[in-house]
């Protein structure tokens, strides 16, 4: 089996990352690729990023079609473009926030998402929303942390995210933590280990479950709005968009 | 890995069925485990079933502790006794309406329930808030099919149901389909092939949620208000149950 | 009139108070019978209590069918096995939190919810939001006290739970406290006069609850889903509880 | 123990009809004064007349006072002035509509309101919004009935209503009945005898309710919004509704 | 285009606050009408203030319909007899409260409203939720200071105000503010100059929404509940409210 | 002042159609420029289409900034890229999607939203449960036109999209109807004179709306999540889009 992972934006050092990491949790059978796109922000942290990086999701999207992909990974926790994906195929599409989110439901009762930038709170909770997770969502926090400096080898990441964890836990009495972003992906176990509960990575989880629908036949329903798009027209930059 | 799946009712063909359909999904290195408790109801089509075939799940969690399963599932679609179930393991425990309508989520932007009788309907409605489902949750349609008619080889059901089925398509606007009860299990196969849509069957979900949580090595938390119940006597029929 | 009060842990002692909380308001008319079941847990404070108790309380439902009980109240902040009471008798069931919550709404626009473990916050909230009573729930907080501490003479309970209501009343800017715990109901005049604002007790709302439906003549719908249970098989230590 | 029944409106025998459906239900103890205010609407159909008859009903509070009133029920099925009420007594006031949505709450797992006018529907799902009965409503229906129809001998009133219900019970599915309007009260028994099912009366509900309240010895809290006004003049035609 | 500007309350000084902030805004073709009630509380402090108000409001949209008012705004954050107004006009009537929150959804991404009294949060929250502004709406703040306070020149009001919206910013991570009081109209701008964000007055907010309706012919709609009220009889000191 | 109407699709007989709708409604001293984007899609009818248009909404509002636009409306019922174009300028800028829900609020108390296409009415309840219009909003309908239809000189659009606004009024018991579609605000006059109710299009209500915020000064909050986008290097063929 073939999953495809999109990292949305286009820092080779995070796609490595990532790739590192869903390689740990894929089954033997399953070939992981992972790619940043051709084109589009170096990180994503504002609605003008996540907007922008569609582009790139898409046409790795249909890339990936042409390379028979069994599942679609989106690695970047606001999910960009992740509708629209489905559209275009109709193997699975899975987004990072909402694998996480609800692979967490399975095993916490409230759990804590914890990320990097304070601007980026409002979507998240936008996304639990949508994905239906506030049930099981105590708290969104930020460690106002820029993407690019879980990036850097000497930065002091790793220790602001475990104490904004550490808060989480007592002031939200939070009984597990959701990592907000997937270049938090390699922190996971070390996060695990040292805070003593439950950590989900959303790169993790979305990888296990692609691979999960890909083995119970389940596709994208092409009956209802995420149905191939109408044939129709693309001009200028994006005029290899065109539907047929 | 070892998977116990626990039907809350004592029909033996219907385990029977429920274990089928789990190993055709499982994967080579997991051990199906199905069972129907020493005690209870039959069938559960009531709140008063639901709440007394507890006590058989929760017994069949206790023995499968000595045995170290490695993640139950709870095969009934009302998930009766999920949460006390979790207190007492640190294994995932999976309910197949949680399993069924989180993992329709990722390929379904509108579905419908198709249950049993019509009085469950408000218990479905019920785990759909519960879980954070109602923005995928399109209708929740009864049949009025006794569980038990599941079981009949002569019985009118499958055609019932398809026709329920067909229903939600049209009315409903849905572009797939829930399978409301274990029971059903067997059918989803020929119901997608007939329908042409996407059939979900919480038996099969349940089992692959449950095998990507040991893959990921996410227990239930133990730290929240799933964590071991205090220590306590009971009594009476039931003394066998007190907690140590 | 006979209202049965059914504590549904096995605590003789917090029966006592409880009847004795009762008969302080039931109307002359009323005998009260409060029973604890010949069989469960000691104290109810885990899903894994609650699940299990539902078996004692719909034996005591049971045999007050046979001697005309007029109404039920169940005396649990956790409303055990409630719809599943309903459905085997025609007589009102009341489940004190329920009656608690809803009672309080009619006399205050934002109330605290006082209980007794952190483990039981969570499904306090649930029943808020089953009920319909979030719009006047502005918190729910824990005492961090077990159940059997307020059956011990020495304890601190009163005063612990005394402080966590002053802190409701000013941070949570409530205008009435709700006790969540059928102990606490000897503890209710006591911490109104020292509070200085009403606090409601589930046990006595739910009395007098539950002989205005008498008074109504208003019983347990027949027709939805709180019907009789269809006829069943039972097995095991649970053979007794079949439905013919 | 005296419960002032405030019909909203001004016309006399809808107030009469009232007054007889509340000393059916009344304990013995119970006096029953039952009135229409010197001023205001002769029958509440619109926005208009609820905000308008907020003026009788608060001056007929203000008269209840100077008579040691114990309780007030509003008697109009949009609760017109109820949290004004509330701030200028201590005794409990009481609406209709939320005695009729919570009482139902505890015998029905789902009811209809059948209501007077179409434009009202609104009104009443408004209500049931801010009293957190949205899980237990299904349905509100018009039978575009004027509320004084209600008082005529020959009017078809009966029927139409009966017909509405019975709808309401085949398409909503619905397990009971809530009558949306004072007016209705005087049917009540006939329906829930014809129709075989639960009818509610807010009326008689809010009777009952109200005595509870006062021998519980529950009043309306006086520490949050519905403390006392601040003392304020008033001029013009309210000159006499200022506060000292 | 006329413009109404009904500040529900009595006190002279405060109309003309208003008048003076609506006039800053108009445009040149608008004539802004202020005025006060002939009759009614001197401030709305309470949900009995706000009920009485309407009796006021109510007659100046009557007074209002002689004159061919285009428009009408509601200068009191509780929006007192808003929908009751619409009722008898077929001009736009706009409310203070739904201006201020619909305008400030356009450029905020998540307000605090800063109001007076404590005892009015819970009905700015209630206007919040008829709105739909919740998800733009992080919190309610009360300042500790009655209304007629805005009115007295040496009153520290400003200072108090501004306090409570600098904590706004910090502790809800808000990025605008919503004045909660239309006697905190004058003091918009200066606040916005000191604060460095966006503050939105409900007055202006109110004032050009009503031009922009009137501009685009939009008026209430007279097919819903908001059609005329039904002919009827009014007694009393209300004689003169009856609809013909 | 200068507002900038950007049509995110490229289909230029649409982009004059909404332009002369602005043109009407415009005051004396508004410049309207209407655009469709150098690039993108011919309609837009599918999440990809929407997720792609962004880039020529961005596009526009970057050359917008260099000519001193005082407001921009995004003139698609999906309202793409709203919150990224927020980013970007402190202008305000409308979605005419969050204009025409809460514009409609103002004068109807429940509307019906008529729109193109089945595959959209997810994406309009997405908005709006987004905007908080769901008190007012009854039904999204569709009517089976593409979007292109209505750019037809001899379709049956009109008669398509007005028999399903009188389906509307009576089965939804609307009393107002909010055209789904940029496409259709040539109709909207037509319409509300053949239906005698309330026609609600989004085109000319964001337009007076933009209007109004610039006359009060009121711009994009630059404090919370609508902050301009932190720099970042763009690359491929979005190089251009880059933040310094």
């Amino acid at each position: 089996m073939k999953i495809k992972i999109i990292n949305p934006n286009t820092t080779q050092s995070m796609t490595d990352k990532i790739a590192a990491s869903a390689k740990i949790v894929a089954s033997s059978g399953t070939q992981i690729i992972a790619v940043s796109p051709q084109m589009g922000p170096a990180t994503i942290e504002s609605y003008y990023d996540e907007a922008l990086s569609a582009v790139g999701v898409l046409e790795e999207i249909r890339q990936g079609e042409l390379l028979g992909v069994n599942a679609y990974v989106i690695a970047c926790f606001g999910d960009p473009a992740l509708y629209a994906a489905r559209e275009i195929t109709s193997a699975p599409v899975i987004g990072i926030a909402e694998a996480a989110m609800r692979t967490a439901s399975y095993v916490s009762n409230g759990f804590s998402v914890v990320t990097t930038l304070q601007r980026t709170v409002n979507m998240s909770w936008h996304l639990a929303h949508r994905y239906g997770a506030t049930p099981f969502c105590k708290n969104v926090r930020a460690c106002d942390i820029a993407v690019e400096e879980l990036e850097l080898p000497d930065s002091d990441a790793y220790r602001t995210i475990r104490d904004e964890c550490k808060k989480a836990l007592v002031e939200d009495k939070s009984d597990a933590i959701v990592l907000g972003c997937a270049g938090m992906s390699d922190l996971c176990l070390k996060l695990q280990n040292e805070l003593g509960v439950i950590v989900i990575d959303g790169v993790t989880a979305a990888v296990k479950q692609a691979e999960m629908l890909v083995q119970l036949n389940l596709k994208t329903s092409k009956v209802g709005d995420w149905a191939s798009p109408p044939v129709k027209n693309y001009t200028g930059i994006l005029s290899g968009f065109g539907i047929r």
